[in-house]
């Protein structure tokens, strides 16, 4: 059985990574789980057959045989049930940081990243705003409060609990989003966290994979 | 051995049941599960006590013996993994079901939630500003963007995926947060559907406790 992912015909960040099925190659690099990719346009996200399989017409989507899934999140803890190598075990002496981890996956996606997406998408959805200049720094400020309390847990550790999880990939994805406006920089230990993690072999395989693609996109 | 949740000592939202404790009481009540609440003040939440529970100094937070937990995604799946009740088997002719399940419950904290809680702050980060009335609208058109997405998904169905499971707790609490917008209401299949929810017993079941503790509140 073959593992397909959807992803973006002509990735919007020009191949910078920041498009959410690259959230999902990584974890499947992480595991070793080979994948097909099927491209998707703009126009067909929104179309009945992908709706089908992404009810809000989004990437990525996960067909495994008869299962379709959304979500990064979700599809990432379905590769994390079933590989090593994203989650602690679920042995019954080893489940308290299985679930500690899951709870970094679901703090990354509904925690941190909220004010990321508000402060990404403010240039697209109101950068001819009269307001939109003024507006920036307090939307900056928000991203500033999670980042404040994620680097003081982080410390000096190199992963947020323990080893390397799924709930570290996500983060670490999470805090790209930033990339280009310098939040990131004001913390030295959270530009060392995510240094770590873009550096992982994984990560650069999927990176390349998400890149080439944008690559070989038609242009104009 | 105790579950212990931690609640606002004086909610917000005047016992109507829209912090994010009401969804773990929800699922507590769901799955039969006895569980004390330790209540927390606003100066409290950001103090190192709480701070080691929860990071970034919110509630809810869960503690069982020596695990303690935060994010109400991942304290309702831990629910799920140790109780009948919120989610299909994982018995390999099920785990499909319940993959998807847990989708929902990604969906509705990452997908859905967003843009409502963006909408619902609004007035309190930024009802001062010059800008709210004219930005107010541009918030309402975002969140129906989803509902009309979600409206379209459900149907005619009673849950999202077969029957209720936590990704309907968590969607129906999500769109409670929309209560008196008058969002909600534009959409007959949405209405009903949160009704279904809180017409549950254990949703009533926690509805009351969460409401008790604001009665019993000191005020002023």
């Amino acid at each position: 059985m073959t593992v397909t992912i959807t992803a973006f015909e002509c990735s919007p960040d020009g191949g910078q990574g920041l498009a959410r099925d690259m959230r999902v190659r990584w974890a499947l690099e992480e595991v070793g789980q080979r994948y097909a990719v099927r491209l998707v346009s703009f126009a067909g996200m929104k179309q009945p057959a992908h709706c089908a399989l992404h009810p809000f017409g989004q990437i990525p989507t996960y067909e495994d045989g008869d299962l379709a899934l959304f979500e990064s999140g979700a599809i990432i803890l379905h590769i994390a049930d079933r590989h090593a190598g994203l989650l602690p075990d679920a042995a019954p002496d080893a489940g308290n940081a299985r679930a500690r981890a899951i709870t970094w996956m679901f703090a990354a996606l509904n925690t941190v990243e909220p004010p990321i997406v508000d402060l990404e998408q403010a240039p697209y959805l109101e950068g001819d705003r009269s307001w939109y200049a003024e507006r920036m720094p307090l939307l900056e400020d928000r991203v500033r409060n999670r980042l404040n309390d994620l680097s003081a847990r982080l410390g000096d550790a190199d992963w947020l609990d323990g080893g390397f999880s799924a709930g570290d990939l996500l983060m670490v994805m999470v805090l790209r989003r930033l990339d280009g406006t310098g939040l990131v920089a004001e913390y030295p230990n959270l530009t060392a966290y995510v240094a770590r993690g873009t550096a992982r072999p994984a990560y650069r395989r999927a990176f390349a994979d998400q890149r080439a693609v944008f690559a070989a996109a038609p242009t104009g």
